[in-house]
């Protein structure tokens, strides 16, 4: 871990050449709050000194970029997720492919990172808040979008519970893709598709 | 918390009269597991001693009933969830609900305490392999009966994978009951039973 409070200072670089020091040390606390929880720190646990311990840096480095652990760690999630993956336009089932075939295998360190932060969502109103609008509402949107567009087009079922619909599409795989809820699912290589088919020829119009 | 350890000794009852003193400390053990995991005690971090002191008995009383921490923790999860519920052997229609409308419905403390071991479950073989035994398969495996059932007497499709479509009708509840995966789903009365009318629909012979 590279020791960056302790960089020579280059007074004035920070501001004209990018800021490198400044935004080595922003990765370097978001990195260090994904290595805490990887390797079992509760999020009630994590601590701005561990953090900043963990990061090479000072607390002050962290309090002049975050007001509080809430912050940083929404912070920490949205970028470990990074933007949901959007709808190209096609056809409502290869877009709903499109969107799910990301779901829980974009980055391995998410898969491991996000089943860690169950026990926390469960038990904190603002670990729940942080993981709805980080990451789980976004994702929703995205898909809702196709849903209505499928409406519209007159391919689905103008009736249909979109909620549901969606919790229907993305469940399965993110249950097996996060802690592999059905070993036997490994062996089926068109997971997606067959999920995808049964639901739209579920609530086809 | 009783100290167990401290009850009057009574020399023969134990074997005489249905071991009451026996089967308290028994009970007394796996609640303390639940109690302890709970709290946000890691799998990994769970100790004899820390078991042995919550549950007011000394660690060789632990040591007589189970070879180790494994045995014990597969233990209190099959007591915790209960056997899984049966079907009854109506309509498929109305045996799916019935199989899934307990899906994390049946105990509070359930509920509670699942979404503690997906860390470990995720990070650890082993308890991925009790939480697999203890808890997922059997559940699957009443599903998959009443599946095969439905594609004997023609009412599903021949061809149907059962490991998919028994993840499609478990997970979404699963995910929203456990961790309340999308909250709009709290306003749905009749969740269990629109997920089985479109998986039905979409497996349909």
């Amino acid at each position: 871990m590279t020791e960056l409070a302790e960089l020579p200072a280059t007074p004035g670089a920070a501001r004209t050449q990018g800021r490198p020091r400044s935004s080595r040390a922003h990765e370097a606390i978001l990195e260090a709050v994904l290595d805490l929880i990887e390797e079992g720190t509760t999020v009630e646990a994590l601590s701005m000194e561990a953090i900043a311990a963990r990061a090479g840096v000072g607390k002050a480095t962290i309090y002049r970029r975050w007001a509080g652990k809430d912050e940083l760690l929404l912070e920490t999630l949205v970028k470990l997720k990074g933007p949901p993956t959007q709808p190209v336009g096609d056809s409502v089932r290869a877009d709903l492919i499109r969107l799910l075939s990301v779901v829980g295998q974009k980055d391995q360190r998410a898969v491991r990172v996000m089943p860690c932060l169950m026990p926390e969502v469960s038990r904190s109103p603002e670990a729940y808040r942080i993981w709805q609008e980080a990451i789980t509402e976004p994702r929703r949107e995205v898909m809702r979008e196709v849903l209505r567009r499928g409406i519209a087009i007159g391919e689905l079922r103008a009736d249909l519970d979109i909620e549901v619909t969606v919790s229907m599409l993305i469940s399965p795989l993110l249950l097996h893709r996060m802690v592999r809820w059905n070993p036997r699912l490994d062996e089926v290589d068109d997971l997606t598709e067959q999920i995808v088919d049964v639901v739209l020829r579920g609530v086809a119009a």
